[in-house]
């Protein structure tokens, strides 16, 4: 099956350098979007061809479907890539680019959309058997109803407005005798705040860890796990470094929460590559939280310590390839453990930044990778996200990797703009994460200094 | 047992940046030595010290013993890493080094002055059983001697003068009725030029393959081989480019050659990395060349298809530890591609070049690795080798690794110094090379026009 002879790279930064490096390695003509905020930047230097499709606000340009599309059919691409952010999760645009003869490097608009739903996304889990939060399956009314659900699945649950959002409407109930008065409060703060009174009820996890399974399925009914990567350690909800294997892994969780995976994409259809993101207490029970449908920053984690190509195997099996590899195939060897460099201070709050890059340089040498968008004299705009590179080491055990990641970061050089390189110093040195002993919460009690 | 607390580092360039990035992953403090024309080099910034030994030239600095001894002993290391060139292999060194309480990274000194004498070496290999390259055993004077022993061994065979080197005083000999006249002519020749007439036979190889073993000891007798290179292109006896495994090796084939590698190792009693080097004829009989004692320019090819770290090894072993792996866990595993990177001028017969390196841009990704002495704004002298990095790839087969040697190669940008970028890439671009179908006069060929 001939791949694509034209692919246009709907995105910016390290991941459309990443596409278009596959790209070319498969023989694959590519196009460039830049916004004009973007013309110096490295993926229209290395693309085969560019085209400029809007202002520097992402609106303008990156999320300005009409202006992409025309772009691909005035180039004679074939297939779009959407990265991740932007677009990549947009079932609207990937039924347009199938509309216009595009093919989408990525799921079919349904899965998306189904997807992109997480009360469906998890009646559809739940349905098929694949482990979910315990909790009321809708809202809850009744009082009675409250205490019964919260004594079978056990104490502490939560309470959240129906309707809420951004944290508010939510109590934290330890024992049955408190329950009363949560519900009663979160009902009214649920009404005052958002008009509806509608509360769920949920279990509350504790030290719980963000661990997630990429998987890989192909159009002929093959679906393939490639095991997990663990992506607990977070600032306000965004990973700031990631490690594959897990170091709470053990083989036989792998293999039941893989054919969960498995099974989750089997269940919505799903083509491409994907990412199925659990969740895990520390009592080794894992719960669907939802299910990313695009490639993920920190994908090559899984492809060190695999030693596949990830975004090659997104191009081949949306041509209409079967994959490459089986279940059998996949052998998770040594260990890896991403750094993703933000332009950002950490001293002040993590602070955006921006501006010229006057000195880099990047380290190299065995089982160290970096990906990235930056090269010396590049003027990094204000508009866009902060990362600005994600520094990949492998080693034979975790041991190794560590001590490769710290070597690593120590010659990394970007002068010009503030970066959080001390602050990955910081973790990689940790006591937490040299034992692998951590959680969601980690990063924030460091940040409070009840970590070390 | 403990490693090193501190190592001197006895080199520069690239190989430098290696060693001292091994240490510091492996928590060793590491002292660099610079001449006075490298005092703004990478390996002079990336090392916890850095003394200068000695002006300019290699003579006054890199191979100035006494200085190079001195600094290790002022800065209090207890270990020496020669590298490859300058010092490492220099029995003698290696000696001072014992006597002054530094240990030698690398073998014994008996080690290195017998496998440096080439015509030692070769008994000791005939000795115990190693194929060498059949011919006369030591000098002949006797033509009838001469002509029996060349209707043994089989046409074509070549005469060469003992006392000779540079070409000079060698004969070809295809078939017994030209004998007669090219002893003559040999031993007169030989006469003339080196004021004595003794000549050896050998038998003359044809499309012969550079193919070496790296091999592995430690001080307990475990003597393990890591596969083979293939470093047949080279241009003037220069290794060029190189691939792990060999695109002619076969599973039986790898396993004979290297259990002769092991045994040439246990029969001079070594320990630590070494390579054993063989010519390959197209029938598939190896010979013994030699043996190298040092880490090798190419060793990163071995690291990409074994996932170890030789450098890293070669300490710990050189510490007294154990080797970290036995043969059965040493897996080969897709295929690697080394591209040398010389600041030289294919086009003017590679005049070597130095400068100042106005813009670098390196090759990064998926299974890229650029080991390199260089950054943007280095002014290269011109007094060393003109080896300026190598670009190295791995990939699931060699199709892959090919394809993504090119899309590197592509990406490269050193301005400001001229580079054999372009050769390389008509090399990896070439039919011979796609093929795998190359011996060690396959550039010369190509140079001439005679191979595509």
């Amino acid at each position: 099956m001939p791949l694509f002879s034209k692919v246009l790279v709907a995105n910016r930064g390290e991941i459309a350098v990443r596409i278009i490096r596959a790209c070319r390695e498969l023989g694959v003509q590519s196009v460039a979007i830049v916004s004009e905020a973007d013309r110096d930047c490295l993926h229209a230097y290395l693309a085969d061809e560019t085209v400029c499709v809007g202002g520097p606000s992402a609106g303008d340009s990156y999320l300005n479907i009409q202006n992409i599309i025309s772009a691909a059919l005035m180039k004679g691409c074939d297939a779009i890539h959407p990265g991740f952010g932007f677009l990549s999760e947009n079932a609207e645009f990937a039924e347009i680019c199938d509309q216009c003869g595009l093919t989408f490097i990525g799921p079919g608009a349904d899965s998306i959309r189904l997807l992109g739903d997480k009360a469906r996304a998890k009646d559809t889990m739940k349905a098929c058997g694949v482990p979910t939060i315990p909790g009321s399956d809708g809202e809850l009314t009744d009082l009675d109803k409250a205490r019964e659900l919260a004594s079978e699945i056990g104490y502490p649950v939560l309470i959240k407005a129906a309707a809420g959002g951004g944290g508010r409407g939510i109590r934290v109930v330890e024992k049955e005798e408190d329950l009363e008065d949560a519900f009663t409060a979160a009902t009214a703060e649920a009404v005052a705040c958002f008009g509806y009174g509608g509360v769920y009820l949920e279990k509350l996890l504790r030290g719980i860890r963000h661990i997630e399974f990429q998987i890989f399925a192909d159009r002929f009914g093959h679906v393939v796990y490639l095991g997990e990567r663990d992506c607990s350690l977070q600032r306000r909800r965004q990973k700031v470094l990631e490690e594959a294997p897990s170091p709470v892994m053990t083989a036989e969780l792998r293999a039941r929460m893989g054919e969960a995976a498995v099974k989750a994409a089997k269940a919505v259809g799903y083509h491409n590559t994907g990412t199925v993101e659990f969740l895990l207490d520390p009592d080794g029970n894992f719960y669907f939280m939802e299910m990313n449908t695009r490639i993920q920053v920190e994908h090559p984690v899984t492809e060190m310590v695999t030693s596949l190509d990830l975004v090659k195997e997104q191009i081949q099996v949306a041509s209409g390839q079967a994959l490459s590899f089986t279940q059998e195939d996949v052998i998770i060897r040594g260990h890896s453990i991403e750094c993703r460099i933000n332009a950002e201070n950490p001293e002040q709050n993590f602070r955006p930044d921006s501006g010229t890059v006057d000195v880099l340089f990047i380290p190299g040498g065995n089982g160290v990778r970096f990906d990235s968008q930056l090269y010396q004299g590049y003027d990094l705009p204000c508009y866009y996200d902060s990362m600005i590179g994600k520094l990949i080491v492998w080693g034979r055990d975790r041991t190794e990797a560590i001590a490769r990641m710290k070597s690593a970061l120590s010659e990394l050089i970007v002068n010009g703009i503030d970066t959080n390189v001390s602050f990955q110093k910081s973790i990689i040195n940790s006591e937490f994460f040299g034992q692998g002993r951590y959680d969601t919460g980690t990063i924030e009690r460091m940040l409070k200094g009840e970590e070390k």
